[in-house]
C-alpha cells in the first residue's frame, strides 16, 4: 500500500527500514503523476541527507564479467563494513517481477548480504527516464546511510556519458581478447575512464591479461587527461579469484583523496547537479513540442522534405515552431 | 544597397555574381529579422541547386599550418578546374573589416583567383548562431555552383564537432612535436578524423613527421571506424613545399566514391540535414525559456540552491517549469 504522507517515507529511509526504502523507489520509478509529485516532496526533504557516498560508475565491455567484478567488489566493501547500494541503468530494460529475480541471481552472495541492497534498472522508453529514476534512487540510497554507490551501466547508446555524469570515479572493465583487444570499444569510453581494470587475470590468463593492460594503458595516452589531478589508473584483476580487488578500491579512495582536496569533488558535483536540472528542462521542452498537435501532424511530412533536401532546416525549423506559437496564442 | 526582392538575390547567387554572392551571404549573416526572413526564402529557393559540392572539413591543432595548408590545397583545386570556397566556423571570432583583410591576407595567393571564395567566420554570440551562417552560406556557395567547399573550424570549444557534422569528410592537421605529439589533442577530435595529416613534413622535420604519423596511425587503431566503408588514412605532407596535397585530394575522392557507391554519403546528408533541424528547435525552445521573465529572475537563485545541493534538480527543473506555463496560460 502506498500512502500519501511523505513523512513516513523520510522517517523510513532515514531510518534505513529497507522495505519503506523499496515503496519509495517504487514511488520514484512509477509513472503515475500522484506518485512522481510525492516522490518529488519525498526527495527534496531528503537532499540535506546526500552526497556523502562514494559514486562509483561501472561500464564493461561484453563478457568481461560486469556481475561478477560488482559482487566481489561488494561483497569485500561489506567485510569492511561499508554499505553498499548497487543501482543500474539499462535503457533497453523492460523490467519485469522475472529479471528482478535474475539480476538478484547473479549476484547471489551480494543479495544476501544485510548491508548490500540491490535494485535492478527501472524501465523507461529514455535514456533520460531511466537515468533520472536511478539518480533520484541514488539519493534515496545515500540518505538511508549507504556510503558507496555501484551504479551499472550496460553500455547500451549513451548509457555510459549519463551513468559517468552521476558518479565520482567511472570505472570501465576490459578482458584481454585475441590481440585485437582494442578494437569494438565504443567510442569515447575510454575517455570517460578514471581507470581501466582489465579481469580475469587469471590461470593461463595472466600474460595476456598483462598485455591487454600495456596497450591500454598506452592508449590512454593519447586521450588528454580530465583533470591534471588524475591520471587514469590501468590495472588488472581477477573478480573469480578476489585477486587485485583491494588495490582497485585503493584507487577509488585515492581518487577521492585528491578531488576532496583539489575542492574538484565538490565542484563536479555542483556542476553534475546544474547540468541535470538542464537536462530535466530540455527533455521537458522537447516533449512539449512533440506533444503539439500541429507539429505531430506536420513533423513526418517535414522531416522527408528536409531529409529530399527540398526544404532547408531553417525553414523547416521556423515552420514547426510557427505552429507552437499559434497554438500557444489561442 | 540591399533590395527586399528575392529574386534579383537568387538570379545573381545562380550567375555566379560575386557581388550579390556577397551582399546575400551578408544577409544570412545580418542579425535583423528582416534580413533573415528574406535570407530563408532565398535559401529555401536555392535549395534545389545545392548538394553537388565536396563538402570538406579541416582542423588542426595550433601551430599545424592550417592557413597555408587550405591555401595550397585550394590553389591545387583551383589549378584542377575547381571552383573552391573556403568558409570557418569560428565562435570567438568578432569579425571588423580588419579581420576580413587579415583572412584574405593570410591566403593571398588563393584569395586572387577568380574560381575561389573565400569567406571568413561570421561573428556571433553562440557556436549555435555561428554554426547556422556558415552551413547557410555553404548552401549559397553550391548554388553559385563552387564544387568543392572547406570548412575550417579554429578548434575552440565543440566546433570540431559542429564542423564534421556538416562536411562529408573531415581532416585534421597535426605536426610531428617533440615525443608527446598525441598529448594535448582535443578529446574526441580524432574519433571525427576521416583522415589525419602530419604536416611540414619537409627538410630535417621528414623523419619526425613520419614518426609522427605512425604514432596517429597506431591511436587510430584504438578507436572503433566509423563506418565499414572507410578506414581513416594518415598522411604525411608539406603544404609549404607542395608535397603530398594531390594525395590528400585523391583520398577525399577514393571516400566519396566509397560512400557514393554505398548510398551512405546520401544517408549522411540526411541525417545531417535532419539533426540541424532538430538543433535549431532546440536552440529556439531553449532562447524562449531563457527569455521568460519568471525564468530570469528566478534561475540565479535556483541555480544556486541546485548547487548547494538544498533543492534538488528535478524540483528546480519542476519550478522553472512551472513558470512557463504560468505565463503561457495568462
Amino acid at each position: 500500500m502506498i500512502t500519501d504522507d511523505p513523512q513516513s517515507y523520510i522517517q523510513g529511509v532515514l531510518a534505513r527500514d529497507r522495505r519503506v526504502l523499496a515503496k519509495t523507489i517504487t514511488l520514484i520509478e512509477s509513472s503515475l503523476p500522484a506518485h512522481q509529485r510525492l516522490a518529488r516532496m519525498i526527495i527534496d526533504q531528503l537532499m540535506p541527507y546526500t552526497g556523502k557516498a562514494v559514486r562509483l560508475g561501472i561500464t564493461g565491455v561484453p563478457g568481461a564479467g560486469k556481475s561478477t567484478f560488482i559482487e566481489s567488489l561488494g561483497t569485500m566493501l561489506v567485510q569492511k563494513g561499508h554499505q553498499v547500494a548497487v543501482l543500474a541503468v539499462d535503457p533497453s530494460s523492460k523490467r519485469s517481477g522475472g529479471s528482478v529475480l535474475a539480476d538478484k541471481t547473479r549476484m547471489e552472495k551480494l543479495a544476501v548480504e544485510k548491508s548490500a541492497f540491490i535494485r535492478p534498472s527501472p524501465s523507461g522508453d529514455t535514456l533520460g527516464g531511466v537515468a533520472r529514476k536511478t539518480r533520484e534512487t541514488m539519493m534515496v540510497c545515500e540518505s538511508a546511510g549507504f556510503d558507496v554507490m555501484i551504479v551499472e551501466t550496460v553500455g547500451v547508446g549513451q548509457s555510459e556519458t549519463t551513468v559517468a555524469s552521476m558518479v565520482d570515479f567511472f570505472l570501465v572493465l576490459m578482458i584481454a581478447g585475441a590481440g585485437d583487444e582494442l578494437q569494438g570499444i565504443k567510442k569515447g569510453i575510454l575517455e570517460l575512464a578514471d581507470a581501466v581494470v582489465v579481469n580475469k587475470a587469471d590461470g593461463d590468463n595472466i600474460e595476456r591479461a598483462e598485455f591487454a593492460r600495456k596497450q591500454y594503458e598506452s592508449a590512454l595516452q593519447f586521450l588528454a587527461p580530465c583533470s591534471l589531478t588524475w591520471t587514469p589508473s590501468v590495472l588488472t584483476c581477477s573478480a573469480l579469484k578476489m585477486i587485485g580487488i583491494d588495490k582497485i578500491w585503493e584507487i577509488v579512495l585515492d581518487h577521492r583523496k585528491k578531488y576532496v582536496a583539489t575542492g574538484e569533488l565538490e565542484t563536479n558535483r555542483k556542476k553534475q547537479a546544474v547540468d541535470w536540472m538542464w537536462s530535466l528542462i530540455k527533455e521537458d521542452l522537447k516533449e512539449r513540442f512533440y506533444h503539439n498537435a500541429d507539429v505531430k501532424n506536420m513533423l513526418p511530412k517535414i522531416t522527408q522534405e528536409v531529409e529530399n533536401g527540398t526544404t532547408a532546416s531553417t525553414v523547416a525549423a521556423s515552420q514547426l515552431l510557427f505552429f507552437l506559437d499559434k497554438t500557444r496564442s489561442v
